[in-house]
């Protein structure tokens, strides 16, 4: 298997994985969801290389997680990147991420709180039952073939 | 930046991407998730090359997502790959990208349906306030330093 034969296969964790199994390209995109729009300022956040940064912004546009958008500075126009609708879908990927990383990687308490702007509340991600309601592991879960399966057989 | 300096950041997305941050590791990762634990049955499944499956099993194993546990086969002992409390954790942020991925990369549906064991009905991944209960989505959330950020200081 080859990353490009990812898109390909039928399973819906394979296939954002080829463009989104980089780790480059994830934390450009952690960059955007804390409000990083322009690329001078991805540069100086990250600390990537140039080619790199152009690079991975170029696949995030490319596949509509990001747009980019013109922005006149002193000198003439230049672009900035923003989510897409698509892209801000993500959050939750990365939210739950970071729950994972606040839980076995971070000895001394979480780096940042996540709170809802309205009401002060911690943001939390679960993983539940539609039906019951009731939190589940992956040990809760069975899979079977969906309809895209059918298709793609 | 540097692939190994991840792991120092002050940031619970960055520092699991330091060895999640790769297509290759979050496959085999699926896989295991998808009751896979023998070497050869990964290697027929996934269709790697032998060095990188051993290679992202490795890192699985020594970053305590998986472990190594010995069978016996016909000829001699083996080992297979469990994953530990740690690695059955990280279920939310696949089940989150798979969700993402039926929504914009399933034209014809979701491939795979992710059901409760015990009611049948449906897993889903929920972004929501702890307090209020509101479903949120990145715009929604305000961040702020953590007791981890102060220590990182």
């Amino acid at each position: 298997m080859r990353a490009a034969d990812l898109i390909h296969e039928p399973c819906s964790i394979a296939r954002p994985l080829s463009f989104l199994g980089d780790r480059w390209t994830l934390i450009v995109l952690r960059q955007a969801f804390m409000g990083t729009r322009r690329f001078e300022d991805f540069h100086a956040e990250l600390g990537l290389s140039r080619s790199i940064l152009a690079d991975r912004l170029t696949v995030l546009v490319d596949v509509g997680i990001l747009r980019r958008e013109p922005y006149r500075d002193a000198i003439r126009t230049r672009d900035q990147y923003r989510l897409t609708e698509k892209g801000i879908d993500l959050y939750p990927v990365l939210r739950a991420l970071a729950a994972w990383g606040d839980k076995y990687l971070a000895e001394d308490g979480p780096f940042v709180l996540y709170r809802h702007r309205s009401c002060g509340g911690a943001s939390e991600v679960v993983h539940r039952c539609a039906a019951c309601g009731e939190h589940l592991t992956a040990r809760d879960v069975e899979f079977s073939p969906g309809p895209g399966m059918a298709d793609a057989a």
